[in-house]
């Protein structure tokens, strides 16, 4: 009797809700159409190891509204830069992309569906090009990636972060203070702008548009001065002032996460107290914007990439990346989306409408 | 010192979480370019009545989270058809028209801004025939209304129904049932095929495509075959059996909402237990649909509308509606959006994409 | 080498929310202390026909936040009373209890926990007295156990209609109407008085107050008269009027949940918009109160129970049930439970309080 | 005409979900005895500067669901010690206890509610001493008041805190790492030990149990010897080891929030990255734990406040406090509450509990 024909799966990179959902997707799917999945652990290291499950039905039903990746994850395991030790405990990295594709092959992969973000795309683009069949699917919360309208994950953490700034605006207004809430985003401020738009931050502040700090204390002066004397900021962790960076991020020393220790939102809250006078608190948001189960759209786009996916695979699309383009999924070449991240652009129609309801960008 | 120019501002039909969103936008925006805001109470009534409050920046700080209106809405005043009672008490009609337009001159309104689905749109074309500068704004949790990509409230009532099939989830896998949530949609079947997608159920059934209550049984029993012993059916309250129609609606006369009562999800249940001898359950959401925080992106939905709204009032652009298309706000002429209703077409996307994890949609 | 001593456990009745932390409880506790434990499934069911699973600290990783039981449950299976269909298709009853305990004694089980709520004690109780050794859990959302201050899932339900009357009243205010919530309590009216008042309910219905209908239309037409142009009842399933009964359930026929169709939110809202003109809406809650993700305070709740329940069994206990009392964990005679109903008092100290703040009870 | 008696409230301290539930139930139920109620702006501050409002039953209407207090709080106005600058720029401190106490005389006010943590409880005292009419309600979301069983704003607290923990998880297991969530505490570990039963969190560290580092690596090192290769570490943020203190606190200067930054999540994340070489990372949860929608439980137990707080003006009983006693509501001696705090017993019931399922408490 001749075997089902295979397909893997792997999610690479930081977690993000909606990976089970598309894990779940492609593992339904794919079974639909006669063919069998399986799963890579923890990101392309369970590729180079070749450590794997067999996904059943069984295992992807009740991990739609689950958050994180079943499989794994790893931000660091790249088969082509190997990290390992030499014997002087030195960092040396090695080219293991020679087992990843003897695996591919081993266990006669039809294609192999890899789930990340711009990192693990330059990898999957690799891969390709070095001749296997694969289909990436985009993932990042930060909605960073271009040739995509949305990634999941990224409606989830602006609920999140929304909800975190809901619970702040109390605490604001009963003791008429400024507060920061900072939020994901070192490079692009989606998650800042969405979520300071739909939490009616006073003022957000983006990495694409640098900010000058006096403006920050003129509006919050202006505000009270119009009797409104509580102040919400909406910061991504990348944005910065005009002409400057932050020095303060290095304060400490061998920190896991240095960035959130006396970050941007820390430093705001400090400068704005001491020069306007105002009291005011910086909550910084974190991890929880990875987590929690995703929302209806997260989960809906989730599994209609995961559908898509599998589509490729039936139709040999190979070395494409899924996308949301105008409300439907189509794709593009994986190779064009390593090199360039999508920021918000400065005349974004969002922007706009934020400064027509009085909020300030900083500018 | 001349007066500032006035913008009114009305909501007409049901309510709709992200109304007060669009309010404190228009109101924002137009403050910010030195207009004033009136808002007309309980929807055209108040414009006929020429009952009305000045929109403040204070009344509307707050609004943001809010579900329903500030300014109350009627599902039923309409200026050219307006209900009364005659010395017998038999319900006549009177034309009225003549009132809403000489309030809307007496308060020497620059535009009406008109929040409302397809009846309140009907309303202001009359008004706009009839000489008034009117921008109106589309309402309707279902998404029914064409040209427009979205409707804000419609990703609220998806959040809310998916949460609700996520708690009927445990309930029918531990007491395997099969468990019917009835959730709304009279003529079009997009909440859900939404948060059906999104809470996993097993079989959608929508008013756009009839269903064969055999394939149903059929569905629940291969299910149960293959060990899963309990089913989730997500059915809009329109949906119907192919060539048949729902008699049972009419069960309990002078009921005030007799589509709830005895529906097609009690309809459902009852034909499920009866035919395949598995225990069903049924639950009729209703009106928490309506309800409830509306999400980040009916919030930011809705903002962008109102925004938009005061645009096309700066740029005298009456006589349209502002809509989502690709992405992006434009507006199309209201007299377009009146006669006919979006639905879910048959190969939509979506549709697909659920019945290729294996969603039976009763076809 | 000794194998290890085996506690069993099963869950009966309706599902609710915390059961699965309990279960997680009782596994991790017992296996702290050096016990097996071994799962019957579907309650009593799994007992009589010895269907059980291992429960391995994998299997209950995770479960702390899920509603309903992995076990499985049932409402009617009786060991004592064993339902089946004679030749002709009639029901009868045989007595399978020796099946039950020889599979009691065939697992060596050291003892059994029982999860259940009045129905599943009695049969614990019986078994009790037939020798075998048993802990019980109290189980019910209804919160309507004696000897227990609190049980597990109560507080979930509580959330979850206050929730939905939360979302009700936005639509009530818009729409000036009367709103009728129907939530859970066929014989008690705690979930109805807690919600009630937790949602600022104007009307509170429960069993243990029949009401005057009277006295409803009285309250709504005051609180017009003070300005207050809308309503919120929230009404136990199970509360009547003075003297009177509910026909209306009958209605249909072969419904597999009579009392949720035409129930009293129904009859209410038909009733008062016929006799005071104020449009009236219901909303039944129904299943959706059963699920969802537990409340910490039933996680907390659930846990204490759970790891309780080993401690009798440590200490040989037998014949008990655990209860919450004044804040602490104790417990009392299976046998004291079955006979009654813990009713709201009369003079409850939050119906004063609800009273002292302006609520209607209908007497 | 007479005019009516009149009631005078403020709210002290750190904002508090289920403030305003207290305000409304205090207004409703004054009303409905025929009292008028004023509340005092900003805490003590608007006592002594005679700023306040009349709340009518409109204003109290709808803020039972909201966060933080619609007559604004202050953590520092002490008519007792009154804070201001002198010539050269120094804080002096003042006595204006006699205009506080003017105030209270020149409003004819029959009593005044004080809603406040320790610090007003101290005040509130002292204004007793002078002779005014004063009854107490206890506020913290730490829960560390004495002679109360709870608190509102606790429950809410202990969800927020929670849900975080529940996000965190799916991160945790993932990336196999060590997540350390810090949450609100300074003195005492309720939030810490209730959010972290309820969240499932391996690990508890609170100030009543002085933890030791190497217990904390050991238990990680175990889990991941059994397969568990993540573990959650809750923390509250007055934890600290055993006969150590935290002086990374101190590393930045003029920090609004100094405990926040670099506090003991940070270091224990730092710490158990470099001893295990787990990857780990730190959540600080900070002002979220004080906002949002307050929960049920808060709402009533705010509602039962307030009544009763009217219920101690109508009968005189001036001087006390209200508390929640086994279930009841009661009062003390508002003398009695303000020189100690509620630590939690080291022998506390629920951390026994804890201990039975396997969680370390670092000890």
């Amino acid at each position: 009797m001749p075997k089902n024909k295979k397909i893997g799966i792997l999610t690479g990179g930081g977690d993000c809700p909606g990976l089970n959902a598309v894990i779940r997707a492609v593992t339904k799917s794919a079974h639909e159409n006669g063919y069998d999945v399986i799963g890579f652990k923890d990101g392309f290291k369970g590729l180079v190891e070749n450590d794997f499950i067999e996904l059943t039905d069984c295992m992807v039903s009740n991990i739609l509204t689950q958050g994180g990746t079943i499989l794994g994850t790893s931000n660091t395991a790249n088969p082509y830069r190997w990290a390992k030790k030499d014997k002087k405990g030195n960092l040396i990295f090695e080219d293991l992309s020679e087992k990843a594709i003897s695996n591919f092959k081993k266990n006669k992969l039809e294609a192999l569906v890899v789930l990340g973000g711009d990192g693990s795309m330059a990898i999957a683009n690799d891969l390709v090009n070095d001749g296997l069949s694969i289909v990436g699917v985009p993932k990042t919360i930060d909605n960073d990636l271009p040739h995509t309208d949305m990634t999941f994950g990224f409606n989830t953490a602006v609920r999140t972060a929304t909800g975190a700034i809901d619970k702040i605006h109390t605490t604001a207004q009963s003791h008429h203070r400024a507060m920061v809430v900072e939020v994901m985003g070192r490079y692009t401020g989606w998650i800042a702008l969405y979520s300071g738009v739909a939490g009616g931050g006073d003022i957000i502040l983006i990495p694409e548009i640098p900010y000058e700090i006096k403006s920050i204390y003129k509006t919050i002066k202006e505000r009270k001065e119009n009797g409104k004397n509580f102040t919400i900021i909406v910061v991504a962790e990348g944005a910065k002032p005009k002409g400057g960076d932050l020095t303060v991020r290095k304060v400490i020393k061998n920190s896991p996460d240095p960035i959130r220790l006396g970050g941007i939102g820390m430093k705001l809250a400090n400068e704005i107290e001491e020069n306007t006078g105002i009291e005011s608190r910086a909550t910084i948001l974190g991890h929880i914007q990875r987590g929690g189960v995703p929302t209806p759209f997260d989960r809906v786009l989730a599994t209609r990439f995961g559908v898509e996916a599998v589509n490729h695979v039936l139709n040999k699309r190979y070395g494409k990346m899924v996308v949301l383009k105008n409300n439907e999924i189509s794709s593009v070449l994986i190779s064009s989306v390593t090199s360039e991240v999508k920021n918000v652009p400065k005349n974004y129609s969002l922007i706009k409408a934020a400064r027509a309801v009085g909020t300030c960008f900083g500018d």
